[in-house]
């Protein structure tokens, strides 16, 4: 069943899932996309570009540089390959970060605590080494290219009562770091990616992005320094399911003779509002997660600071920290 | 579109959805199963009566009795109402119980603290007022009806190495309780139920019930004293969604050309191995589940606490026994 | 053994305590200092007044209001007593406050969420009803007198590398509230207070103050707005068990023979320097609390949660609340 | 000060405290108490062997072996030496266990998982990489000297209702382990100790050690088979800042005149009366923890589970293994 670009397709907050499944279907160059793709040591990284206004509109994604590291293999919590990911995504970070050794830098963990599959920021800025406050306490001699490095989880606006947005533009106004990264549990399109891929992108948060569909945008614009986004698919929205069912049900009749006349049935059109249909307001608030989601969560959450700390701290290393932390 | 009995239907731990769905398809009385709807001030109670193997073949579950308190009101948080269902509960319990007001009871909270959607069980006991140890601390004449009541969160299989039914088959043998509580996730049929339910059974936990699929079972047989089970549906398998979309679209196409071709092609067999397609092993172990489950398996927790801390104890007040705590 | 006036007195955060202790010792009026005490139905309530630089000077608390709300009964967990209290409570936060009903109030929850006897701050926050977000979503006929509340936990400088102050400065230049209320866990003079007494004061938190030894103000200058501090003991300064000690000894040797040696020998500045002697740099960060301190925070987190919801929220019932949350 | 042997001494969990705080006194060969010291990287180790009665008369431990492994550098956080200390402990735990490759333990985690000091077995728990239902999952081919590992925490008697020693001598019955290894939470005499030992015994867990002074013995006596308990000195009771002032007070005023009215006055029977003084009911629950606790757990409790998991994983690497958790 040939799927005409500009169809409805279930969110995606991965842009590589976004550009693929565009690509898949209309098998042909998207217009303001490049998208390129790296192997690594049991891990794929791919690269996707959107150009401006054009590349939006094809896939989506607001216009920047959005890097994937994708590895089936995590769903084994095989320990080295998290660790050789971890070290790649370090590489990545500080690449797109391309800051000073010793600019002030602000961790921010996106998300609720208390909900495992949204927890993933919380428990990253619980293991972010923060240096901020040791300035005064390092020896000068050993302070070399020590970065301030402060991390936040701010809560969300359920349990606050404040956008997250707010405080974080409070707190940015206090402490000037040079950029902000932000970490947040995204929702995929394709349940093998839950677990399996780290998004790094130099866009920021974007409204409707994230598990939760944050409201409003962490980004350069609204925080006034450049905002990195990191990200791990925890989740996929209930509606997913359904649309895969329709289309599995789709290719399965054709070729047989019913088809042409359930595809004159359904159009693009048709098959939103079948979805919206079975997704009734009580649905369209549910997500599809795995039943180890905890353990999943805390090996990815340890997996990002791992690479954080690696890269933010290039001058003083976690040892020598810790002994100050 | 005729669903002959028989034919599959998503999993379900509540006897009620199971009685209703196949009655609804059916239309009949089904044999060997009884069922009887009660209402209260924002809730039904629905009691399901499975006698013997015939109930069991016609709604797949243990002959026994199964007690569903439900009330759609429970998803906007309204106190007054989860306090008369609360109510309301404990008298099912002290029913279903039927045990003199100082016979010893153990309550167990299965399932992992530390997944959201599982972690009903352990924060129920963690509320459990529990009395066991008091007996040389209160003084005699204060003692009166007091119930010994122990309360235990054995862990999970993956994180503990031991069956939970061995850990409770150990502490039983040791503590010689007159009957077992066991509180769990449960998994229903149709999303509205998540958070909005409560089920009660005296036939104890079946082996592939609730969020986990349990491997053993936790019943009289095997524990030697009766065993009531309260649970309430946090998750929805992910399957069901699939199988839902499959459904409203047969209901769709319905009465149009096409389909008679398309219902001759999908008997229940084909609508089970559809839905067997869709979900690949990675798949499987999917659930769908809310995303302020923090807080409504909170909620949950606390009724059920409240109930089984007022069903147990009756001889002395709450307020009197936290002294002694 | 006359202790004079001035001398060293181990620290405490309850300025009902600094009082007494000096007038306990001095047996005078305290010069820019009133205290004044009423009865409660199982409960103390000493106003301690301090006036301008002389009642500073006198007993070292800032110029100020305190209530000091005290309970030995509160160490037995009597649910009946918990709830007098907090209602007691309730009724000196708005008459401390002052607001219109509709004020917006910022509750800040001081202290490391994952440190129990520092968790108190982090505690009480999980457990208020936020309303400052639902402005959109009650209808304009319920929104009466609904206070816009907010409510955060900002870490600790160690976890976050940010300063308390900084984050509430931040934050309080956004969203503007009329008042901020900062829940805070103190060290007290006495073993006994620990658990069993809630302090409430007009002069916000000062440097020096709380378990960890706040470092910057969180006051009207800091923070533009008038700053109400709520705190209860959780612990005692591992010195004042030393210094308990030597008071002991001293008050025993007393009229002996040898009392008069010893007391030539043990000036004040004697017995500071052999309390400083005691404290090595080790013991100088110790604190001493009850074994069961996680039930006793719990509890007082919620007799101040109750308190802080009950005052706040008067206009709109939290049962009305919970509906929109 | 002479300290006559058999006078009272503050209580420590420690073996190592126990024999130096006598042998430091009496500058004598302890009569059934041998002590060997062994100098590690940044460690020392310090082997303390009872022998029968008379040794436990001596020092007031159980007859067997103690290791206590001690590092002041662990306050400082240095990971290096985190990471050495954890493979000596790793050695002594192989040594002490005895055991072929293949023979099943479990490791059980005494304490309250929700008050941080005493939550280091729980927490060890977490951490343990548990085997003992990977049997039928893991290749025979691969299985080889798969230890099968259990873990329990099994929660304290005030919140569950059952001695800790019932569950887990109805879990012992019921999976027949060869050895069981208990994690608890210590007292030490010595502030110095806290967080800086880990002890390793062969004799398990005698009631009224660790900091809720166990109630019933976990030994190979009560339990039928060996019980090796690891601790770590979490806290110090407060009894002990009060008897150390006064021996400070006694060393102080040692050679001057008054000394020996002093003297006089109080023999080892007026010490123990004055401290009993000191520590009226309230403060007789007392511990002195330090501010940074959690932090200090949660190090102990990595470098316990890490020795833990490379000991009892000989066979199967750690990194196999978590392929099939």
């Amino acid at each position: 069943m040939a799927i005409s670009q500009g169809q409805w397709h279930p969110y995606t907050d991965l842009a590589s899932e976004a550009a693929g499944a565009v690509q898949g279907a209309a098998r042909q160059q998207l217009p303001g996309v490049t998208v390129q793709e790296e192997q690594g040591d049991g891990f794929t990284v791919t690269r996707v570009h959107v150009h401006g206004p054009e590349g939006e509109q094809a896939i989506g994604k607001a216009p920047g540089r959005y890097v994937t590291i994708e590895a089936p293999g995590l769903r084994e919590r095989n320990l080295d390959l998290q660790e050789r990911i971890s070290q790649a995504l370090a590489r990545e970070i500080e690449a797109l970060l391309g800051l000073p050794a010793d600019a002030p830098v602000l961790v921010v963990g996106l998300g609720n605590a208390r909900a495992t599959p949204d927890a993933l920021g919380p428990r990253v800025v619980e293991k972010i080494l923060v240096s901020r406050h040791l300035r005064d306490v390092v020896p000068a001699e050993l302070r070399g290219d020590l970065r301030p490095v402060a991390a936040l989880a701010p809560g969300v606006l359920g349990t606050t009562g404040v956008e997250t947005g707010e405080v974080i533009q409070g707190v940015v106004e206090r402490i000037r770091p040079r950029a902000v990264i932000a970490v947040d549990a995204l929702a995929a399109r394709s349940v093998e990616r839950i677990g399996t891929a780290v998004q790094l992108a130099d866009t920021g948060i974007r409204p409707g992005s994230g598990l939760q569909g944050r409201r409003v945008a962490l980004d350069a614009e609204s925080l006034g320094v450049p905002v990195i986004a990191i990200g791990v698919p925890t989740v996929v929205h209930a509606a997913t399911i359904a649309y895969d069912t329709f289309q599995l049900l789709a290719t399965r009749l054709k070729g047989r003779n019913a088809f042409f006349d359930l595809y004159a049935q359904f159009g693009p059109e048709e098959v939103r509002r079948l979805i919206d249909e079975v997704l009734t307001p009580a649905v369209g608030s549910l997500v599809v997660t795995p039943k180890g989601v905890d353990e999943m969560v805390e090996d990815m959450a340890r997996l990002i600071a791992g690479a954080l700390n690696a890269a933010l701290h290039k001058g003083v290393t976690a040892k020598e920290l810790m002994r100050y932390v």
